[in-house]
């Protein structure tokens, strides 16, 4: 998407003489083209590639800021600087989908349309990015989107309503943990997917099995339950330092415990689900299991 | 300098279970090793080139963050925003070790050492690291470290007690820009060196040239002024990504314009230095610049 110096200027609420200089510096830098002739700006082919790779360092540095700013406090009483220092929820998010972009969504996105599901839950949907994806790719296809935030669920109603899919999307303002009790939101999902939240949930091991349970239970016949999530310290040379860290800050700063592969899929069996696969997927730690009903 | 986990517990002060998590996964990352049979930990083969690597990442997302965290207000006025917002100076200082220790303390030692100066002056000598090291290799020498920050200045004389030089270095606590008019710390230098201190003065074009007349009508016969420094947006495929961030962070955030690489040339010469030449040291966008008497 180019775009010309007077967009940016409208965009970024900030004078031309000021913007020019960012873009100049940005275009030195190799990460925008401008074009002479037509005076257009435009992201340079590696773009994407850069935006991905800086979503590693924006998670490590910038979301979880209060954990390396506080490092020694978090060592000593990890607890109350638990509750002192919380992380921005806007950078989580922002870094998270960066990585992503490569890192976890086209692998996800590949597992789900070729099931071509009907209806699709997605637990922990945030501003239900992912739905909106599939709910474009499957245009006879509906979808709930459940988060604990508020925030976020704003927001996945309005991305809903600026993609012109919000007449298929529902979009339910309630945690994962809830839905043992009412499992409503699961009801006739041919796929439940869940992102990165299943290690919260499985910090509480008879809660975790309450809602994979429900979840089976809910699911259509031949549907699936999708988990993309992380095992611990992956050890080969290409994963074990982001590994390493993503698994060290949960357990340090977060209080979460990573199942190890094999606990993951045990879980899943546990449940009732019959056949049960991980896939590794190019974020470092990363997997991305199947379980059928 | 392998350490055991008991040295690690005391030099921290937190508890040997809490320490002994981090520490595995510093060695699950790849950055410690541990001999299990000695129980000793000790850094890995790479770890200095990660710390140099890292370097670049904490200086440009960490020593830099307020100019980053309030990018929209430094672009609006940045005036304002320079007044509100100043960086942290202990995470400038560190970052900047972390990228000279390979970016350019190599070249800059190597020029001094081989012209075997008896008396070396550092302008912004900061904590002193670079002298140390120069007093401990020449050993008849004597030096003198000049900077603005008393904190710094103060570090400079515990660094130079610690490594047993204090009889051979002064450190004086002043501005560059006050030797115009009291030379004193610059006479009889065989070497007058400054490291990423002069684009500040440069600032001001005629207290630069009054500092330059005054460094060189201060040097001994054939000493000469060593300058380490930066050149403005360096267009080639490896330098242009930090070379664009740090031109644009120093006009924009720091009111720092770099002369190009033939403006500092030209700066040393209109101040009488005959001989004046430039090398590119590692660091993208930096320069080793030797001007004779």
């Amino acid at each position: 998407m180019p775009f010309t110096l007077a967009e940016a200027t409208t965009a970024a609420d900030v004078a031309e003489a000021r913007i020019l200089p960012f873009l100049r510096a940005t275009v030195a830098a190799g990460l925008l083209e401008h074009d002479a002739g037509t005076g257009l700006f435009a992201p340079c082919a590696e773009f994407a590639a850069r935006r991905y790779e800086a979503g590693y360092l924006s998670w490590s540095l910038n979301a979880n800021r209060p954990y390396i700013d506080h490092a020694v406090q978090f060592l000593r009483e990890p607890e109350a600087a638990g509750g002192q220092h919380q992380r921005d929820g806007r950078r989580v998010a922002v870094s998270s989908r960066w990585i992503g972009s490569r890192g976890f969504y086209p692998g996800v996105l590949s597992e789900i349309i070729h099931r071509k599901p009907r209806r699709i839950v997605d637990l922990g949907a945030g501003a239900g990015a992912l739905l909106i994806r599939l709910l474009t790719e499957l245009p006879n296809s509906t979808a709930v989107a459940l988060d604990l935030s508020s925030g976020a669920c704003a927001e996945a109603e309005h991305a809903g309503r600026r993609a012109q899919v919000d007449d298929r999307l529902t979009v339910v303002n309630r945690s994962v943990e809830t839905l043992v009790n009412d499992p409503g939101p699961l009801a006739g999902a041919d796929i439940v997917h869940a992102g990165f939240v299943m290690h919260d949930v499985a910090q509480t091991p008879e809660v975790f099995a309450g809602v994979l349970r429900t979840c089976r239970e809910q699911l259509s016949d031949g549907g699936c339950l999708v988990v993309t999530d992380a095992v611990p310290y992956v050890n080969t040379p290409g994963e074990r330092a982001f590994s390493a860290l993503f698994s060290y800050l949960h357990e340090s700063s977060m209080g979460v415990r990573l199942p190890a592969e094999e606990q993951w899929c045990e879980l899943f069996r546990q449940a009732g689900f019959s056949d049960v696969t991980s896939t590794p997927l190019p974020m470092p730690g990363s997997r991305l299991f199947v379980a059928t009903r």
